[in-house]
């Protein structure tokens, strides 16, 4: 059996317990993995791509090393837990310009700087085309894993959610983001949420949505509950990009690159939750709620699974 | 400029300090990053490499995933840091066979258990060939910088001196390995040693030898010392395999792959460190002495700077 075979998602769940300890701050295949230390969780994530798979057009190295300590510093936030420094694993073909290398870790840096982090240097490799690894750590005093019981409320964190996917539709339409400057910098500087940990000890559970919001809701539902959509974030500027609704309920489920946080709210917190992400100027727009049952529906229809793999 | 034209090394020394904290428990560029938490130093190291790069004949995914880990928990070791956990970074082609896949991270996993440690998870992506990006972390109460004073000894710490660069030559030359048990094993399951942790506090310095002990020595002498060895641990079946003692002498300077430590010990700590070692069971050999000056000299012949080098 071939890795195209069995798709993305089989393989990390067959590989994802292989070495992983027993009573860990949380289950293998989380968001991030760790281990107790001290009363604390410490939580390492690493997570690689493909320079030409995730530049868009006007994205350059320093974009792309942004993004790259992004996205492994969301799964950390995600969990609760403060990333403190990250490395870089670079693969660059020798012909690369020196510039080009320096551009990357800058953009890296500056990501790490702005989440109050910093780079802990980090390994060169010769490679074919130009690859990134982006690993992070940090301490969580309550990690929190993916869990959902029914009755819980959704919401979404963050303010990314349809931008980053019309940016990619506007990649491969070759369509110019002048006229939208917040798409462009969701998914130029998707930057995490540090006011993610003023929720701390609230939530019943969190994903980090990379993926596409369809297949980050797929995996909650996989839990064993049903997700029940009855809302979804519609900025103007999105609605604009899509030029009607359905378009851009569309760039909202299926775009995937938000780094952004689903958060499942027990009722009794809601208040709280509410008070304290204001506090912390942490957007959050009520999307729905967990139920009993399977499956994945926005305002009753079924929404299909469909978001990114890389096999 | 190209990165083919300023090489590794000089390449490496540009990007170490981008966005590294001060005041950090190590210096930009040593073997290790870290950053201060709480009165302990947390160090996270990231190494990477291409299968194709590592494999010796013979050698499978099982032993690559082993030698991943291998790698990057030598780093952590020499720095004084008990690595706690490790992250996988793979690129894998589509038509790989799944059973591949899980070998190398089986054999990752098998090395993070002999350390004590464990798999954290980590990321899959297509890429044109199988690369592996290894990070691991863990916790240094006195993390030990690359230092040195006119004065120290020099220890080779370890029994793969020799060994692994015999290997190597065996690789390229066609030949086998059958009759040369612990040469093999040494390339094929290099496992860092728990050991040095024992020497806590009795060091002034150490640097994790990777790239062939004559590359780390000049790694040393840049320090601002001369490096003088008057001795080398030649290994019966180094010498055997060799065929003669100058051929030997070669294996062990320009070998490569080792992950074993260069430890530079204080005169006056110099019984202890024995007998502690002694009591670790970690195999030390007293190679020679820093001095006042510049280079690096085997029984006072300059010895040439040749190793490893990706660019």
């Amino acid at each position: 059996m071939r890795l195209c075979e069995i798709g993305e998602r089989a393989l990390l769940k067959g590989l994802a317990p292989i070495g992983y300890p027993e009573g860990a701050p949380l289950p293998p295949g989380d968001d991030a993995g760790g281990v107790w230390m001290g009363g604390e969780a410490w939580l390492l994530k690493t997570d690689g791509f493909l320079y030409r798979e995730v530049a868009l057009v006007g994205m350059g190295p320093f974009e792309v090393g942004f993004r790259g300590v992004a996205a492994t510093a969301s799964d950390l936030l995600v969990k609760m837990a403060r990333p403190l420094g990250f490395t870089l694993g670079l693969f660059l073909p020798g012909d690369l310009e020196v510039g080009f290398a320096r551009r990357l870790v800058k953009g890296a840096a500056e990501a790490a700087r702005r989440l109050g982090a910093h780079l802990l240097g980090g390994d060169t490799n010769r490679g074919e085309e130009v690859a990134l690894t982006v690993s992070g750590f940090g301490p969580a005093q309550s990690p929190l894993p993916r869990e959902a019981s029914p009755g819980d409320l959704l919401y979404l964190a963050g303010d990314r959610w349809g931008r980053v996917g019309a940016a990619i539709r506007a990649h491969y339409q070759g369509r110019d983001l002048g006229a939208f400057p917040l798409i462009r910098e969701a998914a130029f500087y998707p930057l995490p949420r540090l006011g993610l940990l003023a929720l701390r000890g609230l939530l019943r559970g969190a994903l980090d949505s990379s993926d596409g919001l369809s297949e980050t809701l797929w995996q909650l539902a996989e839990l064993g509950v049903r997700v029940d959509l009855e809302a979804l974030p519609l900025h103007p500027d999105v609605l604009a990009f899509a030029g009607g609704e359905e378009e851009a309920v569309e760039l909202v489920l299926f775009g995937g690159e938000e780094f952004e946080a689903v958060l499942v709210v027990p009722p009794e917190a809601e208040a709280q939750v509410l008070a304290r992400a204001g506090e912390a100027g942490l957007p959050l727009f009520r999307a729905g709620r967990v139920g009993e049952g399977e499956g994945v529906y926005f305002r009753g229809a079924p929404v299909p699974r469909r978001g990114y793999a890389h096999f």
